[in-house]
């Protein structure tokens, strides 16, 4: 029971942007901060922009910004909408799954163990996941003091 | 974010050993009850049989059953047996995943949010989940009752 990377990127190019505080971050500096390949990350950012997170700047001196304040940006809501399958099982998102699914117990008391999932992380804002700020500006800025930033 | 098919059998074959409360199931029956294919369903016995949930009978009038009682079998503890990967992302079940892991409120919230889920799953047994007894009997008695019973 994982979640695809594809996730797993968005929240982290999410909280780099966050982090810059609506100065634009490059996407160079982004999957060097987490040695992600730039391809993907492409992608993962270009899914965010269309889903009104990320406004994109293009050309030598672009990059991306946050949309919204990081405090509007809820992460159970960034989860449901990056994540391609929260069904964690096969008869919550087909029918004709499984022979007893009409009658099955397991499958209520999954979609509510995945309700509660959510419920947590809808606890959370993107302004939340900043806190530690200086630690991990610190952290994600390695580079850029030892003189190795991408380009 | 998908439980493993591993997981998903595990969990419907002891449903059908718990319906037939102490009698053997054949494997043949556990695979055209639910349209699992036979060699996969034996791994999963097999490693049911290995964690303590069921035993099972070789030979010709062979098949499988229950170790315990369906009261005493709790679900969340069964999906902690049977799903390889809890870690919901891969900073929680390795150390060097990510460079903000030391400090990331996302990782706290996401360990928080799976064990919230267990906890929802915590709450059942098997005995619950064959509640509607005789529904579910006679939905996977379909075969049966039209004389294609597998061999």
């Amino acid at each position: 029971m994982r979640l695809t990377l594809h996730t797993d990127f968005a929240l982290r190019v999410l909280i780099q942007a966050a982090l810059n505080d609506g100065a634009l971050t490059r996407i160079n500096d982004v999957a060097k901060s987490f040695g992600i390949s730039k391809n993907h990350l492409m992608k993962v950012v270009n899914d965010l922009g269309q889903k009104g997170y990320l406004d994109t700047v293009r050309g030598r001196n672009g990059g991306i910004r946050l949309m919204r304040k990081p405090h509007d940006i809820n992460i159970g809501r960034v989860v449901r909408d990056t994540e391609d399958e929260l069904a964690v099982l096969g008869c919550l998102d087909q029918t004709g799954y499984c022979r007893i699914e009409r009658v099955c117990v397991l499958r209520g008391a999954v979609r509510s163990a995945t309700n509660a999932f959510l419920a947590v992380l809808d606890g959370y804002t993107l302004a939340d996941l900043i806190k530690p700020h200086k630690a991990l500006s610190n952290l994600l800025a390695l580079d850029r003091q030892a003189g190795v930033r991408a380009v």
